[in-house]
């Protein structure tokens, strides 16, 4: 949509007319034709759909001649005209014009004008309803094939590093507190699993949009004989649409589609959170690479995580298209209505927004460098292995849980007192707390020992973790 | 949650301590320990949980049984004492306390209380952590049960009244402008359309989260023997989730879950604007029953669309619901945060809203009744069976489909200015502007020709509408 | 922001470096840089700033030179500069580089390139942290202005429609069921209220944002003697910002303005809703102008209500974009976060909506014209005046309210049943159900007895909504 | 609202009649009457707005009598009538029955019982639709006074913090790295500002609801001669609203104060964050109190910042209640409808958010403990005074602004090759870069005389930062 610049909108004052008015001045100063074609005309942003408009044209007009509504002529000009527009679309030569209102006007009005009859022929037995309804499905399934191609290579590229540091240790926080020891390829995973969810979601979405509204003419179907499964393979759809007043009124698939996308800019959010907080002076868990990063004139060490606070920021707009289109759905009355033209801006800023989150964070990914010893010190923070104690004293010396615990929490204020770990605790300092605890229990006191325990599924164990890093990569690679 | 009458809340305005602070008086007279407990303590709300809270316990406890970790007698202690804790709850005399804040710890409580040691090994290899994921799990997954059910039943009453009304006329709508004839039971399917994805998404969802958290434990598995494919299959999960991480931090399932109730909440509100309109005197197309409308004491004769409208307006507070767990959840650093916390009552609020919705409008869809004088009548008002001659002047004189609305535009003003009907148009006045039409053109002018003629796919021919209806029945009948 | 065309999106597979990835192919070919640049540049959308830029800049040289930051000749060359760009950047002259990232950087990169040394000095004291705060809340401050106007003009247009209407009768609506007559010209002023308190929320806006971030440097201030209230008073602010952190990170008056758009969009979609439902057959209240329908070339006489649907859609973009900035805003540490940078383009897609949608409703109202018989008939519907009959009770029989609301639902019923109106019963019928009734009860009865009764303040009386409607053409006119 | 148990909704499969129907059991096993009420019957939440609905009947009553439609003797009944309810209420004795709808019918009914014929007279000249208006705006009215409090009662607290560390350094950030020194009373004071919009707000919102819409009656006025401007003084208001329509189907004020208490909860979710972060062992910048945390039996050490962390997400809901309402009154036609309904759980909901949210973080900021050193040694990290350095050159040399820049980061790139500070760096070795740099230079590159020195307005040096808590201070102390 063209931006405005504050000022230059002068409203019009008086009763409207044909002419222009002296008084609206600026903007608007042809008249309430220069607000209708403003508001109303949606080909400023609906020309992207351009390449599923003349596929579709080129899908019905090959119907068309198979019902013998149109010649094998008629057909042929039509295909070889869409091919020039095409083309010059392609090349920037096409002029599209607002007063044609929409991208199907625009391609159906050069198609006449240069090919002539067969080009007046070519709507017989559509809409502008249905072939919206068409045009921005197909344009949505290729963007779902898009963003799950991308989605995959931004799980490969987590799996690759989970992989390579499967065993390195970090702090495992609850509350950003230091709760224990897990490993940084373990962390990564966690990662995976939600973006496999994603793509779980968007190939969900996919097989549910695939049905095809072509046929559906206005909104009550057509008189025609028509074969409507004949367009719906063409094209690459299931099967087509069951019923003529919900295809051409349904904006289902796009809102779905939203709604995925809000999920999984939510999930690069906290990845991108983590990012901007690892690269802090306060974490210093990771450097980040010079390309993902804007540095400083003056400060030329300085690594500023934009990249990742503008991935972080995106699920905002992804959030805001999704609330924006649901509002524009709410109440709307059967069949079609001018509201629905508010579907398309929102998919299209969600789409880039996504696209773009999802380079720049598998960029970040592949390049980041985790500072191992930092994030081993304060693996060992905080008595994190305290959780090992308790469990060593529930296994091997049958205290209920509960009363481990408690036996555990004293242990750790004994050495928070002496400010020292709960490895350099003597075992006189133990058995004064508990007396069966034997020198078997410093086994697990280690930030390596606690994290090898960790085998249950799931667990962060590093070769629990080197197996799930190898099985990902395998399923990707397919 | 607990609300508030404004004027009651002083809060403090000194450094807190454990003693209570005169300053503070009312509400939070008892100091930060008040306030802490009323933002923190999360029972109010989560008791709703107890039934999956104890269903989980039951499972873990036979697990750790199993795997050596609790004895047959401790394993039925628990057993017996939980059963006697669900017995309490459903007869109203388990007294819920905030000190305790959760559910989790209050069974756990008081399951200590009744039955000792065995109550403080029931925890053993779980912590609160995973313990409420998986409680959550259950519970949604048992609400999207239910809301399919309801979505079915909604779907069964919609196809009803289509059958029953499959060739009743009334005019299709677009820009809720007359367009063409539609039949209502046409219409009424439309909605099945909408409420048949609505229950696909409601089915993936319930596939995708069918994954069990327990033995995640805090946040990083556990060094315990456990089988969590075990607790798996006993709760009726699928498989375990395989990262800890972020089994404890994930809540897609909830999101999920609230953003395909939006879109079924955002049909309903289509519904119910419809169904407002069609019972204003301006339109006048159906008749409420008493059961869900609302009178005067003054206008008898008045029914108030109260639910229709109430349903319209659900819409809101489920988007909202899903609004604010995206706001929640954007940017949280893994693993366990107590934000996470907030994300129930939003599911709970939602749930009721979207079972109420259903359940009301299935009552006044069963019970509406048409106005079918009324109906027919604007069906055939504004010349709505236009397209009808245009696609007969393609069909019969092929001519191409631009002129073939050309011409018929002449006739609609033709028709216009005589304030006559097409069909009342003399066939010299038709031929006075396409010399070419012929008597059989008048065929295809009624409303009912119109409505039969749209035989496509998905079309509005009440032989389409009835085959359709009664699949719709038979499919939802299994 | 470009929109992305599905399928062009290539991602890359393999770890960054400088140099351009064979493998990236597409889109993101010349490797991270390509992606960043993308994700990072904002010249894209915040050029549409260059005017505010522009007039800080000048305002803060005029400073510099003051506290002998800069010479004469050196402020002189500046100015001499910036007029320059503006010049090339109006006639379209100026070429916008995504390398230099945003338009403060490609304004400044140009001056210096014109008038050397003195370029490099303007920039002394300033950050682009205070700098984008500074251009930012001009912006929102001229548009508020632009806003404002737009919002007086449509106050203004049903004002005139009111005055011209004030006593054409229309049926109020509860529910959508005939509740009692009304004027047109009434329900117009509604409206007027409406905007008058967004019109007020704008100008609280306006006032709250009237503050000058510029010097507050990066974050921490300067040590620069700059003099803040001459730049503040430069450019029209009230007062310097008070803290210089919370200067750079607010984003307050962004989302303010945000929201008193969401709440006027909100007010428009009704009016718009129910223009739509005027204009409908059933209905059949309004003729629309041509100016802001579409018509139908195979049915002229259509008028498709295209532009108050637009209208009635915009409100779901608008809650869009504040939906979206809260939840960019949300959980940001302080102070500058590339975060922020998400908050210029919702403003703008917002003020192009809300622009649009002042214009175009000022048009559709001002073209008006009401199908006054048809109003007036249902005006009169369901028994309208049964309120005007149970006050009489209360008035001249002294019965208790819910007494005469008794009495007047039997006289309902009896009309209803004999389908005759409630002024069409006989005295004896009436004296039948209530004996003390008597024949100066028929003086309330019709629509325009009723209607002149509503004396009250802010009531339906003619004469109410006659000098309501002066009141506000006075007050608007000044 | 009544949170549903899953499973035990049982829809209805048949026809509705009024009998129960054994086919539906469970929930709503006594029919359609049954949905209807629970979906209908506000009174399970409207309840809360008893005082508020006492209040406006005594001022009714009090005008009534005035004007004449009350006797002395009635008023004096139904003032008694009133005052026992009230009673009752408060001690709990009062019993709320959904059949009676709302707390209006409930208040009313009980009148009725008690006191006879004058109560049956007290509803004369209003309706449902203008008490609930006026009985909401009371509401939020008191509400919005409630949160005012609050809310300077936080700014108070951090001013005082704010004093007393007002030279406390710690590092200022930009994108989460060490940008500049600042003192930790100047950041608190940047949330004293954010707050004060907030406060400026509530205010304006307050001011712009304070008109009273008793007297517009069901939606047009009223033929009886009742004095608005009497209710309207006495209950506090400013004016009575100017038109009725409008007065009847407003919710502009909920709205509106829902949109502040977005703002609001965003500007502590922001502070929330903060102290999460600073709490963490990576940070390590505050010590939080046991009030507001939350301990581990395991590790009694540990301080979880849970009140914290809720604050942060409370946001959320908030952010979902404006949502929702703005949803539901998207495209609603005037007057009443049923719709608004939905406006009082959402606006609850965000009243009890925000206000524990103020609470809890009010006492966490004054129970807040800074660790100085540790905030001193990150606040001079990352060559934090690399500005102080490039400004001295500017003012010292006269060097223009970007040639400074680059002088001072080969500075910097030569002392982080020698992993020294600046400071650190010879003299021999600074004038290798720049010639002219002189002893005096090494006076600003301290943490300390970089804070000193940033004395712009706003900006952070101490006697700023004194000054404004002690201005803040005193400004709230009256």
């Amino acid at each position: 949509m063209t931006q405005l610049t504050p000022g230059n909108t002068e409203q019009h004052t008086s009763s409207s007319s044909d002419a222009a008015n002296p008084q609206w001045g600026g903007r608007f100063a042809s008249g309430p034709a220069a607000i209708m074609e403003e508001i109303n005309a949606s080909v400023g942003f609906d020309h992207i759909l351009w390449r599923q408009d003349i596929r579709g044209s080129l899908a019905h007009a090959a119907m068309l001649r198979k019902v013998g509504l149109l010649t094998e002529e008629e057909e042929n000009d039509i295909r070889r005209g869409l091919a020039d527009i095409a083309r010059d679309i392609e090349e920037g030569r096409f002029d599209f014009s607002p007063a044609l209102e929409d991208i199907h006007m625009n391609i159906e009005s050069r198609l006449s004008e240069r090919i002539g009859e067969a080009g007046k022929r070519l709507h017989t037995a559509r809409s502008r309803n249905d072939q919206i309804a068409t045009d921005f499905r197909l344009w949505v399934r290729d963007s779902i094939d898009g963003v799950l191609k991308q989605t995959e290579a931004l799980m490969a590229g987590l799996a690759t590093q989970a992989l390579r540091y499967h065993d390195v240790p970090m702090p495992g926080f609850t509350h950003l507190q230091v709760a224990q020891p897990v490993t940084f390829g373990h962390h990564l995973l966690a990662y995976v699993e939600m973006l496999s969810r994603d793509a779980s979601r968007l190939s969900d979405a996919r097989a549910r949009l695939n049905e095809c509204p072509l046929g559906s003419a206005a909104l009550a179907g057509t008189s025609f004989p028509i074969d409507r499964s004949m367009t719906a393979q063409e094209l690459g759809f299931d099967r087509p649409t069951a019923n003529s007043l919900d295809a051409v009124s349904d904006r289902d698939f796009a809102l779905e589609y939203l709604s995925v996308l809000s999920m999984e800019a939510m999930h690069l959010s906290r990845l991108s959170e983590e990012i901007v907080q690892w690269a802090s002076a306060a974490f210093n868990f990771v450097h980040l690479s010079d390309a993902f990063t804007t540095g400083s004139s003056i400060m030329p060490q300085k690594r500023n995580p934009d990249a990742a606070e503008l991935v972080r920021a995106k699920v905002g707009r992804i959030t805001g298209d999704l609330v924006g289109l649901l509002t524009v759905m709410k109440g709307l009355p059967l069949a079609y209505a001018k509201d629905t033209q508010e579907d398309k801006e929102p998919v299209f800023d969600a789409t880039t927004a996504i696209t773009l989150s999802l380079a720049a964070m598998d960029g970040m990914i592949r390049d980041l460098k985790p500072n191992k010893e930092r994030m081993r010190e304060l693996a060992g923070a905080g008595f994190s292995t305290a959780t090992d104690l308790a469990d060593w004293l529930v296994r091997e010396l049958r205290l209920p849980f509960r009363t481990a615990h408690h036996v555990t929490g004293r242990l750790v204020s004994m050495a928070e007192q002496k400010t020292c770990d709960l490895a350099d605790l003597s075992l006189e300092e133990m058995t004064s707390v508990e007396p069966n605890i034997n020198a078997s229990v410093y086994d697990v006191l280690t930030v390596d020992a606690s994290l090898a325990s960790r085998t249950s599924i799931g667990g962060t164990a590093p070769a629990n973790v080197k197996k799930q890093a190898e099985a990902w990569l395998e399923r990707l690679s397919k």
